[in-house]
């Protein structure tokens, strides 16, 4: 199950009535990591309540739903949205009880041991109800803690069983736990706001919620938030950081900073460094919008190319699920994308996008635009070729649908139908990224995965 | 967790693509079991696919979805109405993935060792996401088949540990189990139709889809359909019968036969006997609809006092959750009964119900009859005074809530307001049943609970 | 489009904010005259207010929607539920604009001269929104209107156009008006409840609500409520009383009394008439429930014959919209009605139904007590044969399916497959409605329809 | 009422099956133009069915809704989304019955002579059940039709009749009609998609769908398409042209092409003229996204000042109705709005909108950059100051709202907390928008209103 998905977490100390409210805005502020489903569940000291449902968040709760969750901590997510197993009980907080109480729990990630946990546990006579890593992992705590008398301990050990990518949010009853698994793959920060302390995905929902950013939850730490104050805990799993650096290609928000770094920098300085790299002479950049928008704005600002909008989003065809007649089909991106024809034809356009990864949707792309009447067009992408498919979360495609794994560069021009085609190194990026190479991954650019990888199935298209 | 719900399964060796519409219509036909909510789930010999939801059968499935549950297996549910805990992830079939593949079950009754379970199975770090016994069951099979080859010796040793009330649809991808509890408190039957074999909570169900009556399901039977055929096994322990007699007082549908009574006529004869034990000198015999036509018949029938229909039931009422204002609440019961004055005024009238558990209800009704200038209202109720809380899954009131637990004859007689009041004999009440005392259990009006009973709290009002 | 029915005014001088909530529990009491939508109209004194919709009276309205609707004069409306034109447009109360402020009309009937005057209204240009009678009563009203200083005489005026039946209910900012074409179709009727005034169609709503039944609104009566009381005003038109028969026969709630008769005595006294004129040697009554049930009661209690409980009605199958499989569907009558086989086994049977339109429904409800072992079956039908159609409000079919307007009685009898058939007669219905010929319209049974018919195209079937 | 909407019909000779499908999608390239509601018409020649709802064009419209709208002929849609009166009432397209048969009316635009037009036709006893200048639009032209033996000719002297703007789509069963006021207030245009004509509001509809452009509906025209091919006609009023100046500086989709010119091109040349009349010494050009996207980046190219994204839009929060808690409020666009820190710090800012009405959302926005650390913000409007309400289907404020319509420059710059403002002149917006003064209207910046305005109440508030 690939799930690149959005998280928030809140602990007051006052007297916070509108938890659920101020949730809810902050996973407003997520919903680009995930439109499959939204949940939220809190807690008012004694038990947890949820609510969940699929759709975006503004879909799945209403004014009377939020009203109903009331308590002082509290915790959401946001699901990422694919074909297949889309269903309420995949949607996330994980609710349930165990030895010592309540406890609820929310994922971002992806295990690469699926199979082996679930097997043992079911050994055990354990059953399972969804599809979900995030129950799994419920259930190896749950084991843990049945076998331990503290807490952190059994969190500590069921870390250890856990391989691959997993940024959590935990709640018990009078706890916030926020963990980050070693690698430390997934984003995930810590803030303040008056009296609350605020864990989040990205740094975006900080800002919205007016959140003052306090620091990064440090890959292997597990954060727990009581009565107590905030304590911070390590696993000592012996691991190298591996931040995926897709998250700064492509997923994150631009307003994002992760690591130190603000993600629209680093797409800004993409865009520069591929300018450098493989320079064109064109008349106009134009950016597929809005992956490659920044890069684009880079690219331009460095090559001294003029930026121009050549291609226009329409914004709401994005949630329909009816699917067009046989012949609109054909035209099929047109749907998603119309050209302005005055701004490209005659010209010779820099076309530039973040990522390619089965490059259907940009031989369309290129298609429109010399049917408009652009005489030329150089596509330059912000992030070297998609080879490898990523086992820890992001979405994309398996190896064989990843047109760069199967097809040498020549081969991939034609198909795109681009006069010239050329991608960024992947030592370009990393210096965008403004991080050493040996603390990311960037297993999908160049196949060094940072874990053993055993469950390789069920890998399921990147759409964008 | 009191539940008091209505059960279906489906087998069949043909090919059967309308399954899940058979299960829809026999559920239509158990509705009356469970109004909370309802589910289906289907196996088409791989894998098993379910659909529930909050409501009526009508709300919770629509045409799409009926079509989506395809196979040749499958199972129902509906779920008795009560106020907490009406949620989603409590609504049933539970479909678990286990080590052996997928299972799905269903369940009616009520264990009375919940606690006791539910403590022993977190200790070993289970988790549980709902709060029925159906989950705690489910996970008693599983841990017993992770220590078993054999799947029937893991059931048997599963029900040896359960305590309390169960029947139970069990499916896997290519089986259907019946399982009856060793005391039989609720009713199972099997039936056929065509090539199908048809379990199901009453014979009403059976009727309803053109199902031919077979025999009940033995208390502590296992019944197995695959393709080997139809199966039975026993669980060895030794009890005694303890079919629910509140079954054929109240719940049952009255075109329903159990242990080869036909429920309408146990409470003609329950209405007999009353005639007989009480009898009273009056001009019209009126019933409290729905539940007390029938032994209002059969009192008229006895006593030779003409019935008539002084009360009509406002049919549409029963759904809203609208809350009438103030001044109509004064009212109460107005709202969903209305006396016919012209019937009701100088007569001296035998009111009839099927039973007496608050008494609130019964006593606006005696009130709204005087109003209409009934000159004398005598109740007669046609089954013992309510002096004990069922923990079987019949959800009954607190003790504390029970009028005949807590007070005199006299009393409840004032409290009702009513000219007379009196019950039909234990005595009068089995014989109307037409089976032995020690066969039934009649705990809610002796005492005589056929089991220990550990767990007592969260018993839950029944309301009619 | 034929309509049947039920409508409800309350006009308060007091400060009644919940006036919304009362209209709502009205129309659950009259929700058996239309189950295909609701609506609820206010008005605060300024303006009107509106909420309609498909479906049942609970399905429409949510708590919050009831908070919106405040002020001190309402109307309600609940409509018919037939195949075809179920629409939210033809939803009612209609709301509109006219000259001089707006209008709310609800209405129960049916115009005979709706052709007539749409065609009339259109060559002036009027435009109309929706096929309902109750749009063409607004035109023709507002037209009358524009014409006339004075809202009375334009009524009066309008009231001489309209050709058939027409219950209405009209309200506008600060009026309610009551209006009952010259014939008096359809009932309506005037109670008190506080200092509320309550227009209804039954009385049933009345004593649900708590009110005291005054009077009937009067044939050609325009009765008009407001800051200045109560003032009724006459229609001149020369015309007989024409109470619609059918209301006693099937229509009408039995606890309601129309012309001072209780519906439900009603039909006992038909019961009564029949068992006195074709009185059958058996063992057993049975009604058809629930239309049958109280006529049974009536020819049980004449002949001495005992009445039983033969049949039982699935109450949750009414409202499924899902079709049933091919298989099922032979069985047809069987997911509405099951038979008590211990019953009705080796019995003569006397069947009783309120009337027979189709016969279909009659045919198969003989055949599954034949199939449930009765010996003999006789049916008898407490009112005479349905030989034309309605064109007033009640859904009967067109003239050429119903079965007594084509058939001898023997081809009937044979048809249902009954050992003997047998009708009331006219005089034995109206001797039990308690009204002169001449004033009750019984064209369905004799064709001596009250006025001229020159729309007769649209009729629906009548389903019970 | 206040409408700015769009429009879009597709007549076609051949066998489209999927017409309601090309709507839908030809809608959602309008969706920007009106969110409130949306429906669907389609005549399969002999009569027209229509669905609509409230909200966005994928949230009215199922795949079984589109399936059911069957034929030839069909129009859409998409209504403005404001607060009052958003009823299903007030959507569109409106379907009626008229003399000839039945009408379809959808309209873009806004009347002035709405009271003057209900007033007259309210005293000839027509009844208006919708707020809407498009039920006033219907009634005019059947009341014309009722006197007129040609529809074309009814159609001019209806359009004589009506003050204001009005661009239309009007289908009967064989026909579609477009039609705009003589002003040409609202833009409509003309294209082909093989055997089909499609006319829309805004070219980007042509393109999403595949369609050639054709040519503008030019101002008084009535263009007829039936099986006797296209035919135009032209009403004879005397008058200028007066397209909107505002669907250039916001409304449109910036790849519409309006006038030969494309949206795009005239906002990008706003910036550039806005960079040469108000130039200043500054480090960034910021724009406001999306309004002030493109200005920005004219103004960029124009100064030589580099362009960057100084805010992020979040773009899930659009659609939420829930009210952020008490202490969210106060920051207002933080929700809606985020500022890269990064980018922003220390900088002297230009920051580029399309326009200001009230002043209220660009002061917030300057105060988030200055508290982000920009060491000046320099207001930059790419239109002249809002002074004057606009009455022809913009919804911009009442006058009193308008910031420019009641304060100096220097007062507003102090309300904004900007550091300088200046905005656009008329004469550079005229230039950018490449059409001459007297063939547009800018009445919102000049107060030169093309007609007689007698309507001037019930304007709403323009919200961005």
């Amino acid at each position: 199950m690939k799930e690149a998905c959005g998280l928030l977490g809140i602990y007051t100390t006052g007297n916070e009535i509108s938890i659920s409210t101020t949730i809810y805005f902050g996973l407003l502020a997520l919903q680009h990591r995930g439109q499959e489903s939204a949940g939220i569940a809190v807690s008012n000291g004694r038990s947890i309540k949820c609510h969940k449902g699929l759709g975006l968040v503004s879909e799945v709760f209403s004014e009377l739903e939020l009203k109903k969750l009331v308590g002082s901590i509290g915790m959401g997510h946001v699901r990422y949205s694919t074909t297949g197993d889309n269903t309420v009980e995949n949607s996330q907080p994980l609710v349930f009880g165990y030895s010592k109480g309540q406890m609820s729990i929310a994922h971002n990630g992806n295990l690469v041991n699926t199979s082996a946990l679930r097997k043992e546990l079911q050994e055990h006579g354990f059953i399972f109800q969804t599809t979900t890593d995030s129950e799994i992992i419920a259930a190896t705590i749950s084991r843990e803690i049945s076998c331990s008398a503290d807490l952190i301990e059994a969190l500590q050990k069921a870390m250890m069983k856990l391989e691959g990518s997993f940024s959590l949010i935990i709640m018990t009853e009078d706890k916030l736990i926020a963990v980050r698994d070693p690698h430390g793959f997934r984003p995930l920060c810590l803030g303040r706001l008056d009296n609350c302390i605020v864990v989040a995905s990205e740094t975006a929902a900080l800002d919205t919620l007016g959140a003052n950013y306090e620091r990064e939850i440090s890959p292997g730490e597990i954060l727990v938030i009581d009565n107590n104050g905030v304590h911070n805990h390590m696993v000592a799993k012996e691991t190298r950081r591996s931040l995926c650096v897709f998250e700064f290609v492509y997923f994150a928000r631009p307003d994002s900073t992760i690591n130190g770094i603000t993600v629209y920098s680093s797409r800004l300085r993409a865009g520069i460094n591929l300018a450098r790299e493989k320079p064109v002479d064109a008349d106009l950049v134009v950016g597929v919008p809005d992956s490659g928008t920044v890069a684009a704005m880079g690219f331009s600002q460095e090559s001294g190319i003029p930026l121009a909008m050549g291609l226009i989003k329409n914004r709401y065809i994005g949630r329909t699920f009816i699917q067009p007649m046989q012949r609109m089909r054909k035209m099929g991106v047109r749907l998603k994308l119309n050209v302005l024809k005055e701004v490209v034809r005659g010209k010779r356009l820099v076309l530039v996008d973040d990522s390619i990864v089965r490059g259907t949707t940009s031989a369309q792309i290129v298609r429109i635009l010399k049917d408009a009447g652009a005489s030329q067009v150089h596509v330059r992408v912000a992030s070297p070729p998609v080879t490898h498919s990523c086992y820890y979360g992001i979405d994309t495609s398996s190896k064989k649908e990843l047109i760069a794994a199967n097809h040498e560069l020549k081969t991939i021009t034609d198909f795109l139908g681009a006069d010239t085609l050329e991608y960024l190194s992947l030592e370009g990026l990393i210096e965008a990224v403004g991080t050493n190479r040996e603390e990311l991954c960037a297993a999908c650019f160049d196949g060094k995965y940072p874990t053993k990888v055993t469950d390789t199935v069920g890998k399921r298209l990147f759409e964008k």
